[in-house]
């Protein structure tokens, strides 16, 4: 297989994590694209992901896949048992919907804040931005934040007693923060030891 | 189960024809929630999905279960195989990608041009609306019109030859696009043929 990536960048990392919780990072070939440079909307990307994002698999067979969720989707169950997105019917919908509240309220509205409210990766690339789209993604990214808070207060992990994507998502959103100077409120002490205990987790140390 | 929903709005549609693929509608009690009149704004309901959306699913364990990708989830796997979601590892994760950039860039996006470029849901629940980000939203809409438009000159629906979630998604942008009288161009032909045979098809019409 081959990752299209720009190592660092929260949504490659995401793929990292999850392949390393898989057991694949050294079946993978590391292809990297010039995000910062404006490669990912040229033509010959915009073939691979129409949507001119990173990360994008390729499969042996030339398939390409594009979207954090669905490349996850794939890996979690080529190798082992789907422990990333869940065994049961209800794991599956429990965690897939953790999973979209933190990617939707947490992940995406910091990486909106990002491209719509500071300066994002430039003019050149940043063609739209709206400042008040981006204040008001802050705004939601916090409130996110307490409600994971009071998810962190009952159990260790988002979506139960384990590691999952919905966690992966999370670490994500954890770098992206880190990257626009959103700190994790003091109001959320929960939020902040698990984001400490995620940072020391194996496939996150090995991703990063 | 029961779903909490507000009947003919595009979000619960779509689960309403998940339960028709999977033959599961007359298993099913359907509680309406008053979207119009702020209902699911309430804490009544915030207790039951903090995101204040509908619809919400309910399983005979008292389980609560948001995000139609989610609910999709838990449903396709809970009776028989996961015809919607695929079956095999590459199909998932190619369902999955295609599913999450028609939410993306067309339901949400129409949904976003509804919410925000429009009196959407009036004064009292619209309690923050940004123009200009609701008619950039209209404008990615038609965009991934026309990304769909070269998939279907290809193939009968959007993941392939088959019907699955990705499908569901767009017939809920259909609808949603139809409220908001956001035509499908002259310029799409194969997206105009598609959306009239979804609508022709049994699951769409029970769900309607």
């Amino acid at each position: 297989m081959k990752l299209y990536e720009f190592k660092g960048f929260p949504n490659p990392a995401r793929i990292r994590i999850a392949l390393a919780e898989k057991g694949l990072l050294d079946k993978t070939e590391f292809v990297q694209v010039d995000v910062p440079g404006g490669e990912h909307k040229e033509p010959t990307f915009l073939a691979k992901n129409p949507s001119g994002t990173v990360p994008v698999l390729e499969l042996e067979d030339g398939t390409l896949l594009s979207e954090c969720t669905a490349i996850t989707e794939y890996l979690d169950h080529v190798a082992g048992e789907p422990g990333l997105t869940g065994e049961t019917p209800a794991m599956r919908g429990r965690i897939a919907m953790i999973q979209r509240k933190v990617e939707a309220g947490f992940l995406d509205a910091v990486a909106d804040f990002f491209h719509h409210a500071t300066e994002g990766l430039g003019p050149d690339i940043e063609s739209y931005q709206n400042a008040a789209w981006g204040a008001r993604r802050r705004e939601v990214a916090l409130k996110t934040l307490s409600w994971m808070e009071e998810i962190l207060s009952k159990q260790p992990y988002l979506a139960g007693d384990r590691f999952t994507v919905a966690d992966i998502t999370a670490q994500a959103g954890f770098l992206f923060a880190g990257f626009v100077k959103l700190d994790i409120p003091e109001s959320c002490p929960n939020v902040r030891a698990y984001a400490e205990r995620l940072a020391e987790r194996n496939s996150i140390r090995q991703a990063a």
